[in-house]
């Protein structure tokens, strides 16, 4: 059911980008939001990548994603600037938000750009790469609609707020890119198919106890935010900031339906290259950090801790090789959209 | 043995002065640090206050905190300045730094600040309550030792790194301080002396089993990051980039003894109120996230689920109506610095 075929980069990308194009993206924006979502699946992030099209398809066919709408600055305060997506493409806004950030960067020193109005930027460590790869360091973030339940509570009332921190580093940058719940519904559900228990709990069962069982947090729509109270804190202090310097939606003003999940408040900040020490009298600060972390003991012998986005790399490379794995089911989707 | 006095604010804030004074410390500098500290008790934060004073003490004596340094700029890249502690005291260098961020936010409309070589700010929340105070948004955060195993490893190589967001907010800011680590080490052996449950996971025992037995974690010194793998990502990533706009030390050149923990690295963002929206057209944007929170349905009757910082501000008044809650050995020992 869930049969994994691999497609080679190239032809992935090229059949998103059809598929764009049926949906009313043109140009250079339809090419990029193809190479932004072919990428995430390259990249091994298979949740985000073309597993989001049919949702995606179906926002521009309800009019709730405006194909055309391009991103436009509405006010502007030194090194800090607010944009409005319009409720164009998520993808598309977020990564013109990035790129003026490091703009406002390269003049001084530092550079935001808060986006409002804007739609589901997709895999969340995207800009996070964009902003590595040029040299900057960023921190950028979403809200989201809510889908977890603060800790002490038992209804959904803030968003799994996916924060993302990039580091540039010539031997792979560092990419940290984590929502604030412990686990996605889209993991949940793949643990739930394969029968497994989940590594640790992952949110409460219907009588209120935690549990390992994802279907019993699918049931109680009770997942937890990571850090229990603290991953719940920060989720609602990610969106508060996010809503205000955006000027725009935050959690508690999206209805609980993924597919009217428009109008997001999203913060991007950048850090000039100029700005940031690569070098201390010990050596490449990055470098070393990442050689200390791998020298800690490891829990199995020969798995040493991981930096975040250090597995992104391995993927990536063995994916362009063999080509891109993606379900049986997504690629039906996707060919049917490009058809 | 741990026996609580209420002790009034003033009389509490004018004996840190004098052991302040003692210490070598002068002038405005002494005042400024003994207000910070006792407002650290009085929110009821009794693990950052004067539970402190006695390490730092001992840490002027021993050469590895300076008295009489004072913060500097040691150079400037428009919106973002990197300055350095010259190992002086943490909070009034934690202090300056904020409050050069909000110049500079007055004027960028962002502003950062980069902290190398300052030593233990204490209590990081103070410079998130700082910037509310004033009408400021601020993110701020700081390196430690290594005192946390990361994610797939058994010896600590990352800290608890604390990170700060505050929001101002008319009727009460909105102020996250969580470390990176589920419980501190303090907290352990406060549950490990009332012989009490963690009320969740907080660590390993010697065998590599989730506990919630502080005695054991103290004993395997593998306290458990926030979120597993993700806060660990956290930590490492917030320490990369935080050494790097410094330009100073990660937790990889520090010793992993709390004596010789000087040399910190600490980040310090703020945004002037002016690029902050309070209202859209639903109202206060904070205030209705608050009343969105509060909204839903708690795990106890009657309990409603509370945002960052909402505790401190009914422990604070409590505290200056009933005094200040301090532990016998706590007040013992400002007593005698103050002597």
């Amino acid at each position: 059911m869930n049969r994994m075929d691999r497609i080679p980069f190239d032809h992935l990308r090229e059949t998103i980008l059809r598929a764009l194009i049926n949906l009313g993206i043109t140009g250079e924006r339809a090419a990029l939001s193809a190479r932004l979502t072919a990428e995430t699946d390259l990249d091994g992030i298979a949740t985000h990548g073309i597993a989001r099209l049919p949702r995606f398809a179906e926002m521009v066919r309800l009019g709730r994603v405006d194909p055309v709408a391009t991103p436009h600055c509405t006010a502007s305060c030194g090194a800090l600037e607010r944009w409005s997506g319009r409720l164009g493409p998520g993808n598309l806004a977020a990564h013109a938000a990035m790129a003026r950030a490091m703009e406002l960067a390269q003049q001084h020193g530092l550079g935001g750009v808060a986006l409002a109005d804007t739609t589901h930027w997709q895999r969340a460590g995207t800009y996070g790469w964009q902003a590595a790869d040029a040299g900057f360091a960023a921190i950028c973030w979403s809200n989201t609609l809510p889908n977890v339940p603060p800790w002490g509570a038992k209804t959904p009332a803030v968003g799994n707020n996916p924060l993302v921190i990039a580091i540039p580093r010539a031997s792979g940058p560092i990419v940290l890119d984590m929502a604030m719940s412990q686990f996605s519904y889209g993991s949940l559900a793949a643990y739930r198919e394969r029968n497994q228990p989940l590594p640790v709990a992952g949110g409460f069962d219907t009588d209120g106890n935690l549990t390992t069982d994802a279907a019993a947090i699918e049931a109680s729509q009770r997942a937890l935010p990571i850090g229990f109270w603290k991953g719940s804190g920060l989720a609602f202090a990610l969106d508060v900031l996010g809503a205000m310097l955006a000027g725009g939606n935050a959690t508690h003003n999206f209805a609980p339906d993924p597919l009217r999940e428009a109008g997001q408040s999203q913060i991007f900040l950048a850090v000039s290259p100029a700005a940031l020490a690569t070098h201390n009298a010990l050596g490449a600060i990055a470098d070393d950090a990442v050689a200390f972390l791998h020298a800690a003991e490891p829990e199995r012998p020969g798995q040493p801790a991981r930096y975040p986005g250090e597995r992104v790399l391995e993927a990536r490379a063995e994916n362009l090789r063999l080509g891109v794995p993606v379900t049986e089911a997504a690629w039906a989707a996707v060919q049917q959209l490009a058809s």
